[in-house]
């Protein structure tokens, strides 16, 4: 039975931009899963009441539920450990949780400065309420004043990415030959990004843009199929 | 036999600073081998012709002569592959890439600004002379000049620790339960300036301060056993 997978998404269903959610479902993916989503938005906290948790993703796995990305990561990893493993072993789940507190805490907090606006132009009318509120009490400031002139923050992305760029000249992925959570992880970023934002981050000879699209192609195209803005 | 290890020093042989050769020397402890350090000055490039590099660390374990603290690092695993791991698997140790060029792009430049006066000043007059010109080139400003006002980097470089000290929240080191080489590529930045620098970098309060400890700590206090200037 595949797994259900709860997925954040925009006024249309098909708009699939948590960067959380990106980890799960390509991490998902690299366990060779079957995964039945479910479109869930912001506001339906009722609906995610069965597990416990407010937010996205939440999967469930026969009896199991299990919400929150990581605590998704080490299930399946344990559940799943005659597949594809997502960290290697003790120590590169723990660098994989640093390349997430650098992801969340440098490169996440630039990406929305491009893209809060975007993010709210795409959902339906109860979520925007809801978006606009708690985003512009978090921000101090309205999403208009808070993307007003984003292009501004490219540099600094740009310049935010320069050792995973480095990585990139010693492999293809940040994990090595092949990818891993890690990359999943910087992957989920771009995502969010790549659903949502109508200004591409990216310059074409960037190798951070080559590495988005070998990431794009993996597994059949997954991430390719999801429709982007730019 | 002791493995050799030619290992940068200032004009007293006690001050051991390269953030390269400690993660060797870490490294070599990690995996539980005995080492015969050679105290090497900036200057001698001529006593490291026989290894084919210029810079240190470079070892010497019988008949096989390694250079550059990565090269090294992958010959350790290898080499003593039956011994403690340095990086766990594959994925492991393309994510320790990755902590190595966070570490050399966002921490080392902020570090440089604080101690390249204090570097200086532990060398001999030749390769004082051989310092400044060099790295004045480099920074395109003299030692003094680079260095004045050091205490106004500080914040940034507390700021630039963030996904680390994050991490320091779900493990006791950023390679999880136990150290590994992931740690010891960021003690190195840090044992640089503790052994170079008149100013410490980090509050008493910061748990990167509680994690350098614990590394100092490692291996009958190894590091630790190196004096500081602070």
């Amino acid at each position: 039975m595949a797994i259900k997978m709860y997925d954040l998404c925009g006024a249309d269903d098909a708009h699939r931009f948590s960067p959380y959610c990106w980890r799960t479902r390509m991490a998902l993916a690299h366990k060779g899963l079957d995964v039945e989503t479910v479109p869930w938005r912001f506001t339906e906290t009722d609906r995610l009441a069965f597990s416990g948790s407010k937010t996205v993703p939440v999967i469930v796995d026969g009896d199991t539920i299990v919400g929150d990305s990581w605590d998704i990561a080490d299930f399946l990893e344990e559940a799943y450990a005659d597949r594809p493993s997502l960290f290697g072993a003790a120590i590169g789940r723990a660098e994989a949780r640093f390349v997430s507190h650098w992801t969340e805490g440098t490169l996440h907090p630039l990406m929305i400065k491009v893209a809060a606006l975007d993010i709210h132009d795409l959902l339906g009318p109860v979520d925007q309420a809801y978006f606009r509120s708690d985003r512009e009490a978090k921000f101090g400031a309205t999403l208009e004043a808070f993307t007003h002139g984003r292009d501004g923050h490219l540099p600094a992305l740009k310049a935010a990415l320069a050792p995973f760029r480095r990585a990139l000249k010693d492999a293809d992925y940040l994990c090595g030959s092949t990818p891993a959570y890690g990359d999943y992880v910087v992957f989920g970023a771009f995502q969010w990004c790549r659903v949502t934002a109508t200004l591409d981050l990216l310059d074409a000879d960037d190798p951070v843009h080559a590495w988005r699209e070998r990431m794009l192609d993996l597994f059949d195209g997954l991430g390719r199929a999801t429709p982007a803005r730019q």
